[in-house]
């Protein structure tokens, strides 16, 4: 979106055109017999709904195995999930805010995940460290929204032998990850396994959450991980790389998939 | 927190120990006559644990006129909220979940918004723009996390005439920022007429939010704007600037508080 600025420089302001990251609110309604109900809101740069709201119900442990989710046809930031597990997934979206809730812990948290996810599956082998390093400058080379704005995170999926298969971006970077999660549940390649997960922002515990429940076995991230994320990442057998940048990586977690 | 990490440079492994951000969830539990509530979780750096649950009390427009707040004796990754307002408190993180996601939009944001603030009041004349642009330098260097983990967001409050009242860390932006609003409240300097925010992230909605429910007026960014933080702060009078570093910043708001 262009909108107009004034750049100070040296103290001296001029007025230009500036190109910033668009952000609106993006609502998913589920239909039930008592009438609609908001599953949930998400903050999000418009583009790639569909995928996002996928993404975001698989990250959720949501996904019903049978729906029909389809956008408002007069507000574009509202979609519409109609579904026999209607039920479950009211139930769920409940669950989730108490779940989330309650004796809370960082290990809660975790255990909390271990209910609906399992470790993911890795059959590739081990991956040269140089090959991995490698990939965030992939993503960026991918991320025309970021040259633009400066203001938009990016993720991509690439396969074991190096192909990437989707980018996406979004101001929110957990937004990016849903997004090709939620490709992926559109070309029916879930779980994810021998997958690498790449995002240009940092891992926390979110990142890595929706890794695992995607089956992901490989993060990369371009920034730090969190303790949180890290022990996440121990204890699902996550591969989790971060401040991945030019002919260096850390690996906080799984470093056995490596290989120099 | 101090981990094991494997640091991979030119293809070439060796361990070592690395400092990572901590981030654990924290838990407020509401006491209501019916047993107590989560009514909210945070995944946050421990530490200013009140002052954080304050600034998001004020975000949320969620702040008794009095209550007891209490850490639990046993998990410190819970404090408990005692308020004869239980019930209005209840109820608004019912209205928080369902307001914002009813007729979205970008413009529906920023209406409901409006309903529980006013815009910031400036008294303090124009700003020089080599002061503003200087505020990001003064913040990373009262950063030790940041330094030392490369994963924490920081957050500061600064008066009119320069002074740095409080920074704060957190793996969380939001919450960075909640700890400085908290810190304000709890010395009883709401609303924060002729004060400054200063974000090492960008400014997305939710940051000018924060801002507008305190009472900030001027918002400095070291990372981009999105638009809707833009039209958000347009409409409540805030001035926010992005990108701001060494000797240039951007201005997409509120041009008029800056002088050369």
């Amino acid at each position: 979106m262009r909108l107009p600025v004034t750049l100070f420089r040296d103290g001296v302001g001029t007025e230009r055109p500036d190109t910033v990251a668009v952000e609106e609110p993006l609502e998913l309604r589920l239909h039930a017999p008592g009438g609609p109900l908001p599953l949930g809101v998400l903050m999000r740069t418009p583009g790639h709904d569909r995928e996002l709201l996928l993404g975001w119900l698989v990250s959720e442990g949501l996904l019903p195995a049978a729906f029909t989710l389809d956008p408002d046809p007069e507000n574009a930031n509202v979609w519409h999930l109609r579904t026999p597990e209607h039920a479950r997934l009211a139930a769920g979206a409940r669950l989730a805010v108490s779940s989330s809730a309650c004796g809370v812990c960082g290990s809660g948290s975790v255990e909390r995940l271990a209910v609906r996810a399992s470790a993911p599956l890795w059959t590739a082998g081990p991956l040269p460290a140089p090959f991995l390093a490698g990939l965030p400058e992939r993503l960026r080379a991918a991320q025309p929204g970021f040259a633009a704005t400066g203001g938009l995170h990016g993720a991509a999926l690439f396969t074991a032998t190096g192909e990437c298969l989707v980018t996406r971006e979004d101001v929110g970077r957990h937004n990016a990850v849903d997004k090709v999660v939620g490709w992926a549940q559109a070309h029916a390649t879930l779980p994810l396994t021998d997958h690498l997960l790449v995002v240009s922002s940092r891992a926390g515990f979110e990142i890595v959450q929706k890794a695992v429940t995607a089956g992901i076995g490989v993060v990369v991230a371009v920034g730090a991980a969190t303790s949180l994320a890290v022990e996440t990442a121990q204890v699902f057998g996550v591969t989790l790389c971060g401040f991945v940048r030019g002919d260096r990586l850390n690996v906080y977690a799984g470093c056995e998939r490596l290989r120099s």
